[in-house]
């Protein structure tokens, strides 16, 4: 097994000595999984393979119904402030990353968003078989998920208050929201690359056992800031299955925007900790 | 002793390799509790299960205190924003179950909610004597928490103010309710399921070590979103507490669907994790 | 050395079975610390001993400015809406909390409340003459906190918007308000007994772990529910520090319920650990 | 290599008996990493030198990205309460610390701010080279965070909504200001400080694995308390950034309180640290 070791261009290893949270010892070995290849013929078999896609419809669904039922609450509210207010919107989204995150981690993962999904795959952590049924489970779980919400509000309603669907807003180019976009994966699909790395989480306590919390923290960040421009989507299965169940011309017109946005932020965090925070291309043989 | 293990239709065992947070090592034995006996005679001699039935009420005690006087000081606010707000309540809510169910997991397993037992007892976790036992306490608890309240605000304000009970607004159909009571529950308790999972536990170190704050996140994330359709109930003893203590017509004509619904999410959640999660039908013996 | 079992009067340990975060392996042994003598001479030569009273006095400080300056702003605010809001003043309180436990729990054990140190000087761990020591520095601590927001804020402001002293609000009895304080620091109290619980600690790996974070939210949670009636006390040198500095008649004639609630809420938190929880009376000697 | 002890004057060593997870055993060794030098040659060769400060241009970046639309998508809100308000903006400031410590720890220290990077420094935990490095990188990152925000929002709403430019408030002398960063900045650091001592490390098992969760919450805190006051910098790197791009004469005035104030605060926390709770110059040597 070829284990990776840090660049030294000097002698020098200073990054490991001053680490929050290594305290007594820090030169424990890990193990790097080896590159998923991009067909793995005995997944199909797997019956691990089909529960974790199942998981991720099931994540997914619970997702969009919490989440676009915030919305519509905070939309139906006459007063934002008789409401959880935009700020209890980004905590559903963040706070139902956060907790999805830790109960589907041991089972599929816990992607619940194809913008993870194809960041990690580009990482060569799953197949592509395995990314393409997540990312269609995602979706059909995310539609299903905005469907319950319509059917709780009714339709008149629903279409009234918009049904949680991404738009550039009043006053912001396409560019501004593209840009949104990618900067907010960035940041979520960074979170995801250094809470799941090996290295670090063999070196530092706080990355494996926090992993789920920093994660869910990015989603209610970018939420934060990005709510006033697009809505905030960062994750195209988020905005499919409320574009769909919306259904509006103007829901369909910016919908690209959600996906190019997304997979471009997290391609540039795939490549930033490759290239990087673990330097690849200067990655010495042990 | 029998050691489940992963059900392998193919050779593949992916869904334990790139999980959040397994870094070093995960093949790490772990321990199955076997399935609890319907009655167990010994239990009802033991210190440790009055011990635990006294914590559930002590535990469901504080919950109804803090939350519904949290209720009461934003319904008697002129205006929200005077007062911690919706948001406000659904912090109340989520953080008391994150503290309770810290403080109590080790004495009766906190469970500080009737859904959450049915919902374990349907896994065989524990005894029906001892599920009984534990929501006949929750019961008491809750309606003494109510009751202190209720003597804090006096009679009239607590009644004007309608005492933190559950309805189904107006607005919303009796089958609204019921439904958002369903799928609430059902993400409360699947993550009670995610968290105290032996095999999780086991392999993911932030399993055990978070285990309290999604099971707190759950509750609040789902105040967040059905405080306007139901008032939030997905714990029968805090809707029963409120409704006993408030004690209007209105308030007993929709208490089924406080009960109805919690333990018909409980038992789909159970269901999930057993049959997909577990794998149990197709459980290989080792 | 003399370790305590659980009290079997059958033969049933059920409660550590099912306990959240046990999963694999739980019959670990643990330490009991000896009771704490009365008076401890060798304690009053010992630099660690002075150094804690230094950590209390500069953690309470810090509480005490923080949280009062965050309650200023609000006052001052003609809309509570452009302030952080009174959910916002229950955030400093819980989340100063939990920081300063984070920062000083290894250095005095981050008590930074006289109720707390009653608390545990009652449960016998620590001595009657550290236990005074703790206490004049924390109400040294406060005042100073106080009197630099003061500083700030000029004394006409500071006047006008009450610098953050404790009354009964009206509306409410004094039976109420010292009702509220006793619930609230039983709550407070009895989070941090379990939260240092020797035995607990040895066997959920989340209850060393995430400590200082229930007894955050604990002191959040009832700032949320008992702002509206006293404006939340469950710290005498939290009420004495504001009381002074704001140093009018109507501060101090409800002063007495700010030491007497939480003294008596503390008495009540160790009386259910020490007797229900650890079941001392009950105990057998192994 | 040379052990710290406890200062012990007299035979007494309480503080560490309880305190609060500690649990089972607590007398493990731990390693202190020895002072840095001043000047360390081999670092200039070293590819980790500059990944670490890669990483803190691109993790200040994020910072002032993230916190900077919040604020302006706050300020553009005609009615605070359709936005996330004050209160989301302490959020954003403490969570985007929280997130960027977790993912950054590892590589660079994960300081993200030129005050605790001074702070580290006079502590002797990192070189003089390496710091000014860092506060360089931040500064940079800072700049070109604020610049996008601007991209986004457009000239004239940027002057209109101030960029997030830290003043001191109508209201206010220069000297609250600057006692206010100071203050601030000494909890910031204070907090830095606890997270990373390899003593409390070693001992408490809470201390490196919720790491970067207290001291996103003590830049939450400070942002709660003093956003009336200065609009809350305690970060020099933040100020510079917001008050170039901005770049309005009244943003320069008072620009000076924000460079003093931070490394006046951080030079107090790492004495306090030093001297009292390490007690150094009263070492003893094992």
């Amino acid at each position: 097994m070829e284990r990776e070791e840090d660049v030294k261009v000097g002698a020098q290893k200073f990054s490991e000595r001053h680490a929050l949270g290594t305290g007594a010892g820090g030169d424990k070995d890990y193990r790097e999984a080896p590159a998923a290849p991009l067909f793995e013929g005995g997944e199909l078999k797997s019956w691990s393979f089909y529960r974790a896609g199942i998981a991720e419809f099931v994540a997914t669904f619970l997702f969009l119904y919490i989440t676009i039922l915030t919305v519509m609450g905070v939309n139906r509210s006459p007063n934002k402030c008789s409401s959880v207010g935009i700020q209890g919107i980004a905590w559903a989204f963040g706070g139902m990353i956060f907790a999805l995150v830790y109960c589907t981690a041991g089972i599929s993962g816990g992607h619940i968003n194809p913008a993870v999904t194809f960041g990690l795959f580009l990482a060569r952590k799953l197949s592509l078989t395995r990314a393409v049924f997540y990312i269609v489970m995602q979706c059909l779980g995310a539609i299903c998920g905005a469907a319950v919400v319509k059917g709780f509000e009714g339709n008149a309603r629903y279409q009234l208050f918009k049904g949680g669907a991404n738009f550039v807003s009043h006053g912001y180019t396409k560019g501004d929201g593209l840009g949104a976009e990618i900067v907010g994966t960035f940041l979520l699909v960074y979170t995801v690359f250094s809470a799941t790395d090996a290295k670090r989480n063999a070196r530092d306590s706080h990355v494996p056992i926090l992993a789920p919390l920093p994660i869910g923290f990015a989603v209610f960040l970018v939420h934060l800031a990005t709510i006033p421009i697009t809505g905030t989507g960062i994750n195209p299965a988020r905005s499919l299955g409320a574009a769909i169940v919306y259904n509006r011309d103007h829901a369909w017109d910016h919908h690209w925007i959600f996906w190019v946005g997304p997979f471009t932020g997290a391609a540039l965090a795939a490549l930033y900790h490759q290239i990087v925070i673990r330097a690849i291309p200067f990655k010495t043989r042990g």
